[in-house]
């Protein structure tokens, strides 16, 4: 071994934890997961929360088709069996992000009870937060709103399997918080999400902002 | 929609962006790639590192066969084609943690070029940093450290396909750093990896540590 050269470096013993990152990051890491019908609004107030949290020094991460779709889940098609190693890829990316700290946010239709509670086991086997949101709006109200044109498309026989036509949604039993959209402001909701993240001890002092984000 | 009856909500327009993430965090998001055989003290270095950044206010996070192996990629062995499958996924982990402004430390033997080029294409192609680091000890060196008995069971035949012993390890032609482990100490090491990082404007002044983590 060579001798000590490098000045200005220092450590002592032992890894860096979850817990150190919590305390760095002023928060505890934790998944919020939406989940709900195509149009329900689950990214309308994932975005609208980010905003608010990045606004009060939270640092937040959302998942969603953009992001995992079009790169670690671009060899996954939508076979039942790839829905689910889409959603449980999706699981394991968020647990990175609670034990980093972050406050992963993810934004998928997820209409399968038994991928949600196959995520939920993965993130209390860690001891780790995970949020189930239901953004709950009536399938007409969705089909209505058809923001992307594939209800239409699904109606037309377009797009085969498609949740709420002819691929079922199974409705969560006992989420941490339902958002009927169509009957909330946007504000009303987000102002839900905040609530339920203080009260589970989430949102510690955040990263001082010194302006706006 | 209901009345605005929430309070203390308040956000403009546009999403949170990589920068927004990057101005909170005092930071740019980054993937560190050690690469080198096993032994070769890739993990070694990582730890270090990642403790001293948190000690001046910088979020990392590790990945490797601990968070990795046993989580996403647990349906992945070690063919050929799992294994450039393995780093693909990693390689898309890692830009999701640059993407939200974390300092990735991925610690892999990753020993084919082919997949470690894809993995930097994939960051370049999306305007983010790629740090190549190879820790580089001579093969002899990292069979005598052995530290988890891997190359005396790949020379007794119980473990096929290990790399140095009956798989080829491809160097990396032009990474970043190369760090030759067993000529340098361990603050050595760090040092220079902290000065590659400051040289390239990815250590900003970080989050204000109130005491040491």
């Amino acid at each position: 071994m060579a001798e000590q050269k490098a000045t200005n470096v220092y450590w002592h013993d032992g890894e860096v934890s979850r817990a150190d990152r919590n305390r760095l990051l002023g928060q505890k890491g934790a998944t919020i997961w939406f989940t709900g019908l195509s149009g329900s609004g689950k990214s309308t107030v994932a975005v609208a929360l980010e905003k608010v949290l990045a606004e009060r020094g939270h640092l937040a991460y959302r998942l969603d088709g953009d992001n995992i779709r079009l790169g670690i889940n671009k060899n996954l098609g939508f076979s039942a069996e790839d829905r689910t190693e889409n959603i449980r890829r999706i699981g394991e990316i968020a647990k990175l992000f609670v034990d980093t700290g972050v406050l992963a946010l993810s934004s998928f239709v997820s209409p399968y009870r038994a991928d949600r509670d196959m995520v939920r086991k993965l993130h209390e086997d860690a001891g780790m937060e995970f949020i189930e949101v239901y953004v709950n709006v009536p399938l007409a109200e969705a089909e209505k709103r058809d923001p992307k044109g594939l209800y239409k498309k699904a109606r037309a026989g377009e797009i085969k399997n498609f949740t709420g036509i002819d691929d079922p949604y199974e409705a969560p039993d006992n989420p941490e918080l339902i958002l009927h959209s169509h009957q909330m402001s946007l504000a009303e909701e987000v102002d839900a999400l905040l609530t339920l993240l203080e009260e589970r001890g989430i949102l510690g002092a955040g990263i001082p902002v010194a302006e706006a984000v």
